[in-house]
């Protein structure tokens, strides 16, 4: 083989590149460890090869749940300026990766804007600019042809593209599944709509599942991690975990072992909607079924009813998930399922998702997750409100409710006044007054 | 006995109260069903006796799980109209239940202003109002006497009051424990803190524990359902689940049942700070050592790193803790840690603890709640927005980010455009027109 070799191939040789000891640093864990967990295929470090400079930023078992940021543009609101403000909302906000998503406006220029002002692991899904190609050309999102799709894969990869998500799985069975089953909502995924679209309309198997090689040569050729696409991933509670979507599931994890036996990372993508019972048993299912292969999933939303509020209908079933076992957490914004997201609803996306992530994190007890609270607590206990700031998950948020609210008259705030339970307590039970400010 | 029999009198003896048959009719369930709950002590309806109308409202294993909200005014900030307005935030939100926490201003007068405005089941810590006189009397907290304690709580009654949190499980035993186990942050509950400050101070056992059988006839009188304050509640998550709040626990299932005795409907109150991993087992053992008493938990708050979106680091506890049997959620505002909240930071935090509430009432089955979510599943694939809107858990919030982004030359949102999943597989599964209107 002409091409270099991925990371993958140079970790599982018993190389020790640069990226993965990088990676482990920033983790905190040995890198014998995290080269374990990239050989087996239960971690991934999305870092393509190229030119360009990417915090070092591993994914998978046992390591710090990470949060992604979807940005990007739609066909309605199509501003560059808009999405580069985005990205520099969810950088700020404390995402680990950002994925472009966008389907409006110049699609290459925008992307490569992105790339140039992102140092984040970056991803995409080549399959809406394949389709948005299609209607510039003036036909529908199903007058493509298969090089067509591959075409935009590989312009992706050249731009420097970490991952990406392909809907490999989403094959002529699953669909039969899902036609069997009958659901309330069909299908949700914007790529995996597509790929139906394009199957039966031309009445041909999913290319990126029969082309599965040709598509694993062109990631490894620029050390692509593969994101594998849940196209049938339940769009409300009432579909969750279905024969369609467990259909798909098993593909996945096929398709997952064949891409580390050809030298590319893989990952794989997860609901969407569960009720929040069914989030544990989701989570440890899509491990087995995936061969622990690191699992990305969208939220979950563990109820249909919050409009405006599902990054906390999202935070509730990604804490679950990543206890049960989820690595990576997909933010939704609170502007999901109205309209597209601007950048205060990314703000609010991002934090609220790394608020699930911590407390998956202490729940599966990654190192220095607790002493972080541990932090926190003694903190407060001292009323030291300087520290409580630093250690915020948003300090600036916290500095601007505190600040609004405090009175330079008392050393607490203002909810309990002089009538601080920890300050009264301290009194009555002697300690030593150093180690109270007040309140 | 002079004083007239109480609810939970009449219903162990048979009889069907009107406020019962209200409040069985309001949740959908069988009048029987809902006096076996009640006459069992598995549930309670917080309406005391006295003239004002409150909207009938069982708590309690297997109903909808409810949502309290505090409000009140502390030392610090103490105005009057701004707590109106917080009372108004609460109702408009869809709160079940307020609690008024007031320390700060005339709080008589803000007790009956606030009772008079609001038709929910309203409860007070009388404690707090006990210590503000002292120390209006020149006096510190611990400046009074046993008298001046129940002389609030009776003065509390006469005004209508339907539940109280008094701390009378907080015993010499349990501080003892207390000592013995250490803590990061001893005691963060207001009202445990004064209880402890008095028995500390005046060298004596708690006066509502000692004096429990004074405090269950008047609470009888008056026909006020007792919530047992949880004053060693752990305030970081480190502190969870220890020697003293287990010990505090147990005193509170045995004067639940004492409580019941005499009549008076109890619940119990639950923490606070619990790690995601803890939040089902300690509901689980609360549920048992208080003989499936009504739980009331504060959160739990499942980090502690996140000041300023503490409404959130509650859902996922809140939903956790629902799931696994609590039955009733107060709620916390993104100010928690910060300050005292204000109207929209009690708006948040009642539609960020209904959300937990409700994704709690699909796990745990309780009837109709996933049937809510199924209608939006079928509005969302019709694409109805109106009846989107309508079925959101906060249909001014969801109104207002739709309207704001929504584009008339499509019939979708902005989040996809022309490029909608539903609408795409529709046309090529070939479903009929007539059930989709665009996108």
């Amino acid at each position: 083989m002409k091409r270099e070799a991925t990371l993958l191939e140079l970790v599982q040789a018993g190389a020790e590149p640069a990226v993965l000891s990088a990676a482990a640093a920033s983790e905190g864990v040995e890198v014998e460890e995290l080269a374990e967990l990239l050989a087996g295929g239960r971690a991934v470090i999305p870092a393509a090869a190229g030119g360009r400079t990417v915090r070092p930023t591993a994914i998978g078992a046992g390591l710090r749940t990470k949060v992604n940021a979807n940005i990007g543009t739609s066909s309605e609101l199509a501003s560059a300026e808009e999405e580069l403000a985005k990205l520099a909302a969810a950088v700020e906000a404390g995402a680990d990766t950002v994925m472009d998503l966008s389907s409006g406006g110049d699609l290459g220029e925008l992307r490569r804007r992105l790339l140039g002002a992102c140092d984040l692991p970056f991803g995409t899904v080549p399959i809406y600019e394949a389709t948005t190609r299609a209607r510039e050309r003036g036909g529908s999102v199903v007058d493509m042809d298969i090089d067509d799709m591959f075409r935009v894969v590989e312009a992706h990869a050249e731009d420097g593209v970490d991952f990406m998500t392909i809907h490999a799985g989403l094959t002529l069975a699953a669909l039969e599944e899902l036609e069997v089953e009958g659901r309330l909502m069909d299908v949700v995924s914007r790529g995996g709509a597509f790929m139906i679209a394009w199957m039966l309309h031309h009445q041909r198997e999913n290319p990126f599942y029969e082309e599965f090689d040709r598509l694993l040569e062109l990631l490894a050729r620029y050390d692509v991690t593969l994101s594998l696409g849940d196209g049938l991933r339940p769009g409300c509670i009432a579909d969750a975990t279905d024969r369609a979507q467990l259909h798909e599931l098993g593909t996945l994890g096929e398709l997952a072992r064949r891409a580390r036996r050809a030298g590319v990372q893989a990952m794989i993508e997860g609901p969407g909607h569960v009720p929040l019972q069914d989030v544990e048993r989701n989570v440890r299912l899509a491990k087995e079924l995936t061969g622990g292969a690191p699992f990305y999933v969208l939220g979950p939303l563990v109820t249909d009813v919050a409009p405006g509020y599902d990054h906390i209908t999202s935070a509730i079933g990604g804490a679950l998930a990543g206890a049960a076992g989820a690595d990576f957490l997909c933010y939704v914004t609170p502007a999901e399922h109205l309209g597209l997201p601007n950048a205060e609803d990314v703000r609010q996306g991002v934090i609220a998702s790394r608020i699930a992530a911590h407390a998956a994190d202490i729940a599966k007890g990654v190192a220095g997750a607790a002493e972080w609270d541990r932090q926190m607590a003694q903190a407060r206990k001292r009323l030291d409100w300087r520290r409580q700031i630093d250690l915020a998950v948003d300090p600036r948020r916290a500095a601007a409710v505190y600040g609004e609210r405090h009175s330079e008259s008392v050393e607490g705030c203002s909810m309990c006044g002089e009538l601080c339970a920890m300050k009264i307590v301290s009194e009555h039970l002697g300690v030593e007054s150093g180690e109270f400010t007040g309140c």
